[in-house]
């Protein structure tokens, strides 16, 4: 038997030296990336330096300010964009709400492709999610029509309303960590969904009456459920305007941001002539269902604060994502009239 | 103005070779833990091995076997419990309920003095919510006596379940991503917040009715109520035991798990047997209120389906708890038999 024991001893032999070269590889490697943060921590503040200098210089010739403007541009682009994205001083790691639920863990990716991974899983969540946002409100209402006779069980709503509280949960969860990972997206859209998941708890608790009247007492629920399918449809056609960018980018690979926009502004013009006109009319309604939700109850037809609370939570919704839009649309615009300006510059040189 | 120009061709500069370093950083390190990782798992599966050849061996000395035994049981501590354990195989990335929050983020530690940070929050967070636990529903119930006249109002009941069902979301996630990092806690405990998760959510469907009669119809609130409190009281015993268990670690620092179970079994032996009896009344009551919760439905005086499910689900809970808890106590005495055995063995030789 003393085949066995050789080979324990053996194996324990194994063990140490694995567990050696673990302890040198993370204390060499843990002490590099120490130094490559610290670089590039100096370099980031450097180029805003910079920024803030040539902003403020007013005797500067115009085209060399441009492009020296350009070239910090650049600069940062390759930081952001590259390896070197990871060591970069990073925002406070995810919101409080994601601290609550997650611990101190770290929810930065270290390397770029998982970056970029991260982001393309988010999308094709929101995929999937945007078509059940459509079909599940589609069935109630078709069902309340032709076999309900017009008035809502409240067990299928409710599995419906839980269900919106798991997604905008993990909405918020997802957009908090690619945020975390260095996504420019703007606070705005995870309060909105702060917003959604609020509302969606409150009207859990909202009880939904039967007969007699309900027609009248379940207009809430329906005109919500519209709205519903509505964004579903807003949901797909954004979702394939921003995976549309994120392709561009991934093929261009390790290009530098610069290019990529160019890239990205060429192919889906078309897209936001369309999309833009739909979120519009999807706030307006969105307005529209808050305030008869606020009409409802100031009339008296239900008194539940439940309701109340969705209305108020709607309003703000709509005026929120309404200037954000707009917001969005300004920098956009501004951002390709600049794009156009320097290009009809670089033909004429 | 040449002074910023230069400025900017120097910045650029440092960002070219912040980015070669940054490239070359990762892709020799994420080389070199590919290695690591093969060789941890090439070495994990060997032990493996050992253990069922030297289980299915029969002619071996007992005592010969057991030293064996030790030698590679140490061999895996010291695997799980250096700087190896991030490159081990790891069990398949946490749930399927955290990956729909999160995404493919990864959960996992890099390094083992994150993970025992994990732990350690983890267990804060336990102690936080431990008191909400208890002050809450005290509070509840002690306004319900003097100030009330006798009926729960619905909106605190409702916000007491709405922050139940973050807590355990937040258990949840928090569990599986302790489990992605190697801890070896029961699947049961986290089924068990699973459940709870389940049945806060139903709760918050569940009217909740008011005058007349309402001694009687809120008395599954009641009762509800009162577990929670002795839960309360249950997880702070619980946070106390597992604490010390924790603290001891760290102060052994990077010693095998083996010595640290010694200090460990030493330390907390009197708060055992207080844990264990105070754990097993809290089971015996959560299953006292999930029948009682039936039987109102049974006898007919509240007829929804949110309170037959949340007393199959509090009955379920209850059993399970009771299954785990002797199962742990077995595996407990079981560890301290053998302990002592060996020990009682070292003095004689």
């Amino acid at each position: 038997m003393e085949e066995v024991e050789e080979e324990v001893k053996r194996i324990v032999e194994q063990v140490k030296e694995l567990h050696d070269s673990s302890t040198s590889f993370v204390s060499s490697s843990s002490q590099e990336e120490l130094s490559l943060r610290n670089r590039a921590s100096v370099v980031d503040s450097s180029i805003r330096r910079l920024h803030s200098t040539l902003a403020s210089d007013k005797h500067l010739d115009p085209k060399l300010f441009e492009k020296l403007e350009e070239d910090l541009q650049r600069a940062k682009c390759m930081l952001a964009d590259g390896d070197t994205s990871s060591f970069l001083p990073s925002k406070p790691q995810a919101g409080r709400f994601v601290r609550m639920f997650l611990g101190p863990v770290n929810v930065r990716a270290s390397r770029k492709d998982i970056q970029l991974k991260v982001k393309e899983e988010y999308n094709s969540y929101r995929d999937r999610t945007a078509l059940l946002f459509l079909v599940f409100p589609a069935i109630l209402l078709t069902l309340r029509s032709y076999v309900w006779d017009g008035c809502l069980p409240a067990f299928p709503v409710q599995l419906y309303q839980a269900w919106l509280l798991f997604l905008y949960a993990g909405l918020v969860m997802r957009e908090n960590i690619l945020r975390a990972n260095g996504s420019d997206i703007r606070s705005w859209w995870i309060y909105h969904h702060y917003f959604a998941m609020a509302m969606s708890l409150v009207s859990l608790t909202w009880e939904i009456k039967g007969q007699p009247n309900c027609v009248q007492k379940q207009k809430g629920v329906r005109l919500f459920l519209q709205w519903a399918m509505m964004q579903g449809v807003a949901m797909l056609l954004q979702n394939r305007y921003q995976r549309q960018r994120l392709y561009t980018r991934i093929a261009l690979g390790k290009a530098k941001r610069m290019d990529v926009v160019w890239g990205e502004t060429a192919g889906v013009d078309g897209q936001l002539l369309l999309l833009f006109p739909i979120l519009f009319t999807l706030q307006g309604f969105e307005a529209y269902v808050g305030l008869q939700l606020l009409r409802t109850v100031l009339t008296g037809v239900v008194a539940e604060w439940q309701v109340l609370v969705c209305g108020i939570l709607l309003v703000v919704m709509a005026i929120g994502n309404f200037i954000n839009t707009v917001e969005t649309l300004m920098v956009k615009s501004r951002f390709k009239a600049k794009m156009k300006r320097s290009k009809s510059r670089a033909e004429l040189d």
